[in-house]
């Protein structure tokens, strides 16, 4: 049987990382990149630490022919590039977010773009290079139909990159989504002095506004605590290496925004992701206070003393 | 109106903190401690850099005339000490953790040795130094009785402490007892070289685990995703201040367990506990793979090729 053809558009960090991990289950992989690198290149910026396999393939050109598609790229690119691919093959949204002018799901962009394609969600706490290290890791892959999730699972897994199928792609999106967004307030708290107990508490609040959201929606209550939900939170919040905790951090320090983002060349999709997400819990009736500060303190300039704000919201008298 | 006399009981480093914190709350605190130190001492061995507010006394003597008493000694002496007390207070259960040859939870051993007080547990996301400090925090105090628990609330709150009243004190006491099991598998991962993508898998699969077995004794699925529960687990298995966690991270990095525990004058809960939890949870037909192979792991020589374990064990095909 023929190696399958994964083609993976974007060759950011994660993008990398699934062209390794791809490669390591089996197929037969091209990385699509929008910036040329020279021939023979097998270290890519966003990974350098990381070789690349040998049936990896680069390319400028858009493939035409994979048997599945790994969509990489920047919510906020999502539809455009949506627009732009050809092939019929099914497609893997691996990016987590909300479009900013529409709170549109990234599996909500690709119907609108590749209507008739097959559709699946890939979302898990996987900080990229451990990944395309080959460490231990697991994630979910959802689909609204189980055994085509179980079809992406097939293709995808190896021994280090543990994928379990879910038919709840609504809840995997909005967990995924909510995190990075959640993620800068966890940074903001460590950055502001509140310390690790008040951080652990915020986390907690924040999977059961998530959950509220992700429930008027139709999402399931467990996909909130499994590994795109609670699982990816943990991580994000926690380790040093998200973006999205880092600028949170920076922000808590005194830092300001516009200064941040000027000294990055990666994206924190939470900074775009945060009013959209917003207008979403709004629409659907649903309380969010901790994305309602966090929204506050980004489009404000920030004001350390309002930190605190992130944990004293309205808080239950029982729990 | 006079104030409240608590009494706590035990001056490790969370004995110290909440001495701290309920006479913020208004209270005239007895600080009972084992050791004596000399007249006038106002920093305590096991936070040094925290000063007593004026309002805490220490002593020797087993205090008698409390309102309310805090019972912060580790779980393993917590029977003993039971059988020393002198008063009628109400007991507040402090300490984390079951009893090693009789897998009791805490209030089980206050209920034996004290039939006739009002009992409660108070447990959260808070390493001490930082609510000795006054930083923000919160946490949960359940009891069977609501209305005694939100009496306990109304005792120990402080703005920056925040309270939250529970009537599921068997959920709080499962949960609490194995988090501290779980840090030490969370720090054997990291230890071990499996990385932070692995521990965030660890602690998604163990919130599951914990809350079969809760559920199997009568808790509640939403105090295992609570501030006691998921917040304390957070907290546990990714901050640098636990004791459980540091002596996973230690073992995962080839130390030998015999050596770890001589050089260490602090208690890690979870060593005991291990064996306890998993002996409760095969009386109660629930499987809990996580606990099985951390107590596992403790009771052997550690070879850290079994690490693995801690993730590969037994998963399921979707979640």
């Amino acid at each position: 049987m023929a190696a399958p053809k994964i083609a993976v558009i974007g060759a950011g960090a994660w993008g990398t990382a699934l062209a390794c991990s791809s490669a390591r289950a089996g197929a037969d992989v091209t990385l699509w990149m929008r910036t040329p690198v020279p021939p023979g290149t097998r270290r890519l910026p966003r990974l350098p630490d990381v070789e690349l396999p040998e049936n990896v393939t680069i390319t400028g050109e858009m493939p035409e022919d994979a048997d599945l598609t790994l969509m990489v790229v920047p919510v906020q690119t999502l539809r455009t590039m949506g627009e732009k691919l050809r092939g019929n093959s099914p497609l893997i949204a691996c990016c987590k977010g909300l479009e900013h002018d529409s709170s549109a799901l990234p599996l909500t962009m690709l119907a609108e773009t590749q209507p008739h394609r097959a559709r699946g969600v890939l979302s898990g706490p996987n900080f990229a290079i451990e990944v395309a290290q080959g460490l231990p890791a697991a994630a979910t892959v959802a689909a609204e139909d189980l055994d085509q999730a179980r079809a992406f699972v097939g293709l995808l897994s190896t021994p280090a990159f543990r994928l379990y199928a879910s038919d709840d792609p609504l809840g995997v999106q909005i967990a995924s989504a909510a995190k990075n967004v959640i993620a800068i307030g966890a940074g903001i708290a460590i950055g502001a002095g509140l310390g690790e107990n008040a951080r652990a508490a915020l986390i907690t609040r924040a999977i059961a506004e998530i959950g509220r959201l992700s429930a008027a929606m139709g999402g399931r209550a467990t996909t909130i605590s499994g590994l795109s939900g609670l699982g990816d939170l943990i991580l994000t919040c926690t380790g040093r290496g998200s973006r999205n905790y880092s600028l949170g951090l920076a922000l808590g320090t005194g830092e300001n925004l516009a200064d941040i983002l000027r000294h990055r060349s990666t994206v924190a999709e939470g900074v775009a992701t945060a009013p959209a997400l917003l207008r979403l819990a709004q629409r659907h009736g649903v309380d969010m206070p901790i994305v309602e500060t966090v929204t506050g303190l980004l489009a404000g300039d920030f004001d350390p003393a309002r930190a605190r704000d992130l944990l004293l919201d309205r808080p239950p008298a029982t729990e």
